[in-house]
């Protein structure tokens, strides 16, 4: 291959994508991290939630959007979505060739470094939970660590409800970690991307001696080195003209745009629409 | 046709379908009010809830649910869902031969009925609100009518939580309901299909004085005069060994039939999944 061949290569973008919005807290980490990348984010709104459904519904949709990201020419992909990682992202590894990324692994291995006394509270929608993968990540880490998952159906209608801060979110947050509390972790996954909007609310309720995780860091940083190791990892800024950050959804491209907009600093110029199910 | 034809065609099951569970409550009514009747019935459960995604995605999944249950042979269909109603059926019944019932119609029907002061609330998704569905429908049958709408989109979650007779729910019905009491109505359209699941708490919050509307009985009350007009309603109960209630779902078959066998007196044997993008 020549020079120039393996630098283009570099220039390619990288592919995230989640079952919605959520997945953007990833991007913004990723954005942050490692500027000069290129990404196309795909975030599946025609479909949203994951998290109440069935491990074969989620791996056929992450399938799905795995093949409409190639199509655009990736180079990565990171599954920015709790759910689809615990449920598809070892299924999808298996059938191409891309480095592939998901937020589990990160996410355990901070909680792992984190964890004073080995007691680890997960929590996550029922489908993360139900698949005891972070369980199983943590203890091939550290097999003597104690690790407490609970799943928090309201919290992403909730978030999506704008309910951020408010008496309704705190007294159900008060409902879902109670036994947590009492279980003394002293470590707390975020293990939905929805969540580390509410984390005032979780931190108030767990108290000052939780470490909250948010995997969407660590997630960013072993993106990076992912790329490095692969010499993947762009150079130079994109040149001006170019369309840095795209962002694709399977419905209501003009509601997504909007909520991007509330949690990114710069403007997204668009969001397109395209048919998931052709793929 | 001859005589063994026509009798044939009665026989027929009623296709209904909506996007998860909501749909049962109607179905319920069905059983109840045309015995004889055989009915399949469609979840969209692998990509519920439709309340908050667009009129084109909405309408898509109805375009393929409608094939499928044409697949099954039925002799007429019912939109069991308020959203799908609102945003498919003018378009679907353009597209198809067969008897098609929504519930909004019946369900805007019964409230001019009740009314007293003509003030009518109507609680609904985004999308069924959004779309202006029930006062385009109440001022076809009467123009004096004033009808105010709010969007509910907590309550599908909370339901589906089994937050039933909950202090939160209560707290979420009163922020919900408040304006509409304030507004002086005397009927109220429960106008998702979830919704007769916490009556009892939209009852108390707006008090004695204002009827409630739950569109599933006019609907089936409607579906039966619509099939006796057609000459398809079934003199007879189908014979024993048929099969005369069928379920089928897009996803997690299991937990719907557990959800299904908590609302009805009979147990369901079985739901099917199937994959319902190939229609």
């Amino acid at each position: 291959m020549s020079i120039s061949q393996e630098c283009d290569k570099n220039k390619l973008p990288i592919g995230v994508f989640d079952s919605g919005v959520g997945g953007l807290t990833v991007v913004r980490e990723i954005m942050r991290q490692i500027p000069n990348e290129r990404i196309v984010y795909f975030g599946d709104t025609a479909r949203v939630p994951y998290g109440s459904k069935s491990r074969e519904t989620v791996t056929k949709y992450s399938r799905q959007i795995l093949r409409f990201l190639k199509a655009q020419g990736v180079k990565a992909i990171v599954v920015a979505c709790n759910t689809a990682s615990a449920y598809a992202l070892e299924q999808l590894e298996e059938e191409t060739d891309l480095p592939m990324l998901g937020v589990v692994k990160p996410g355990a291995k901070t909680a792992v470094q984190a964890t004073h006394n080995g007691k680890i509270g997960v929590i996550a929608t029922e489908g993360t939970i139900g698949s005891e993968i972070y369980t199983r990540y943590i203890e091939q880490l550290n097999r003597g660590m104690e690790v407490l998952g609970k799943a928090c159906p309201l919290f992403v209608p909730l978030v999506e409800e704008g309910l951020l801060e408010d008496p309704v979110t705190d007294e159900i947050a008060q409902r879902y970690l109670s036994s947590l509390k009492d279980s003394g972790i002293d470590t707390l996954i975020l293990g939905c991307t929805h969540y580390p909007l509410i984390r005032s609310t979780v931190k108030r309720v767990m108290g000052e001696g939780v470490t909250l995780v948010n995997p969407a860091y660590e997630t960013a940083r072993e993106l990076k080195e992912l790329l490095d190791q692969k010499q993947l990892l762009c150079e130079k800024r994109p040149s001006l003209g170019t369309n840095q950050y795209q962002f694709y959804v399977s419905d209501g491209a003009e509601k997504f745009q909007h909520f991007a907009n509330s949690i990114f600093k710069y403007g997204i110029l668009s969001a397109k629409q395209i048919n998931i199910e052709e793929y």
